[in-house]
């Protein structure tokens, strides 16, 4: 049998012209034994979570006729009252948003506060998906350069912010894919700086000993918004929640863009779920921490150079050929991430096993 | 307290110009015995299809720390089965494609078809979301009148897609707010006159007796998309999932403006879980025809002008003051809608007892 239509070429349609040529996102997903691509919690959600995570769909199950609530109020209350206990801060519901993920997070702000004929800038490398949602948005995007150690300097930062004068601003912390957070009080040198909004990404947040950039709303309410993800820390990646922090009044402004009944009544309950047991969940945090430091160090054990990092993942190189290197990973088992930097490739901290199996084929490789 | 960064008002961003003033969609969402204002479905999934559900949703909550497949190719495969089943024709996993609602459905396509520089052209009054998701992605909206009667004039539709050209073309059938299908003929005609793409809105199709525009994704590759809904006629407006079946190209192309892992896994489960369970909850169709039928009948018995529907709501009328009718229904516990349109209301089909309360309610005030 063939597909209705199948005659027809990618080429043929009427396509806007700059998606020409392109290829999706995506990093592979393969059936290997140790995959350590996607900075993944490697740890499933215990029994526990999984009973009650159940019990929430099944409930939620029988309204499934009605539309969920538009604007995730008791979703965003549950958020506000985490993010106050991670921060010491006391976040209301009105300082919340959630969205399928932290990519429509950052495509709802790009919408409101990027465009056209607007500009955002990120400090590269760094998450590769700022510049396609900036495309998406057809908001112009300005890539700037970090150190050659993937450190950021901040006073060339601040020079470029107030040379560009972009709309909205990128800021990764921890970074991804190197790795390195960033201190508070240079965040409030970017925020200063920054004529325009300043999205401080931090999928990463809670592996990181800094603080978290929600600390900076109260004294720049119309400027920083801080963008977060249960899909690490929280080990919840297939249940797409991501949220952020900022003044009321920036929710107010991504309630005129986000899609009406965007967040479905399922996700909005399992994510509640997820929240009632963050107290277990974020024990793995600190299990993967140290297991990063232990990772980190066999790896410059064997000579590899490794980025510091406050993630989940590890940078390290060098590789004369990273494409030929992720492969011979692969050939042993282990799916690692080419994140297209020059000599180095990405490694996801997993479980102890997992990262034996890593390292055992590291000292075949590096 | 106070939450932090109150001080800000929406007005001291740096929102985009085009946003300023503007208020969020949607429907009011209140607490009364009879809500007949968003076309929900009013059959509550079955006891069988929630333990389905909780069952698909249990086995996917044991594995939420992992992405979910980016693709679902699992869940548009038991759609092409579906849509295969419901239409008669032969129809691929590659045909089809979902997003969280058919709103996203429909901004992915406008992504990838219309944006800056573009222009997409409904036939008014439709489905209100079609101009908000253009304004959202920066497509120019070309809005063309419907008939006195909302009926469409198909060839003066036809001269108007010659005389402007417009990148994106939808066409609601059956139309919402105002019910009427358009018969195959008349959309060929229209697809051959337009020079892009045409989005058939297919929200409601189950509920009508035309056939689905899907008919015409052999003939015209690359230009027809059949956009569709599981909200409606599968009585799963809290899972949010939307879906369009069209030539593989075009499921291509949206693979390149997409976000990443946009449908959770708990999604993906519960769609297929409904879906399995497609014959018992499509009876609810046939019901709620037979029910649309009896209450445009008595609403006529009441000197009511009732547009004639082949979906599951009405638009009726003369009113002089759709408001305050609008305030009387509600003083009387029944949520019916007030789309705008001058002199009119809509009211969503029900179970008979929620039909009959808004007779009642209708006796005294139409």
């Amino acid at each position: 049998m063939t597909a209705p239509g199948s005659r027809a070429e990618l080429s043929d349609l009427p396509l806007r012209a700059d998606l020409r040529g392109r290829s999706p996102y995506g990093a592979p997903q393969l059936d290997v034994p140790y995959q350590l691509n996607t900075n993944e919690n490697p740890y499933p959600p215990p029994p526990e979570l999984v009973a009650d995570i159940t019990a929430a769909t099944a409930e939620v199950a029988a309204t499934l006729h009605r539309y969920p609530d538009r604007d995730a109020v008791a979703l965003r209350t549950d958020l506000a009252a985490y993010l106050s206990s991670a921060t010491g801060l006391e976040l209301s519901t009105a300082n919340l948003w959630a969205a399928n993920g932290s990519n429509e997070i950052l495509q709802q702000v790009l919408q409101a506060f990027g465009g056209p004929g607007r500009s955002a800038l990120g400090f590269e490398p760094s998450y590769s998906m700022h510049p396609i949602i900036a495309a998406g948005t057809r908001t112009e995007w300005a890539p700037t350069p970090r150190r050659a150690d993937f450190s950021l300097d901040v006073a060339a930062a601040v020079a470029v912010l107030a040379e560009r004068a972009p709309d909205v601003v990128f800021v990764t912390s921890p970074n991804n894919p190197t790795g390195q957070s960033i201190p508070l009080t240079d965040l409030r040198a970017l925020v200063e700086a920054a004529p325009g909004v300043v999205v401080v990404d931090e999928a990463y947040a809670e592996f990181s000993p800094q603080d978290s950039a929600v600390h900076l709303i109260e004294e720049f309410p119309t400027r920083v918004i801080v963008s977060r993800t249960m899909s690490k820390a929280f080990a919840f990646a297939g249940g797409r929640l991501g949220y952020l922090a900022a003044a009321p009044a920036v929710v107010d402004a991504l309630l005129l863009v986000r899609l009406p009944y965007h967040l479905s009544s399922l996700t909005q309950a399992a994510a509640r779920a997820a929240l009632r047991h963050a107290e277990g969940t974020l024990a793995s945090v600190h299990r993967l921490a140290a297991e990063r430091d232990r990772v980190a160090h066999a790896l410059r054990g064997l000579g590899a150079e490794v980025v510091p990092s406050d993630a989940n993942f590890i940078l390290f190189g060098h590789f004369d050929d990273p494409a030929a290197a992720w492969q011979s990973y692969l050939d042993r088992g282990v799916l690692v991430r080419d994140v297209g930097i020059p000599g180095h490739l990405r490694v996801t901290v997993g479980t102890p096993e997992e990262n034996d199996a890593f390292l055992s084929a590291s000292k075949e490789i590096v």
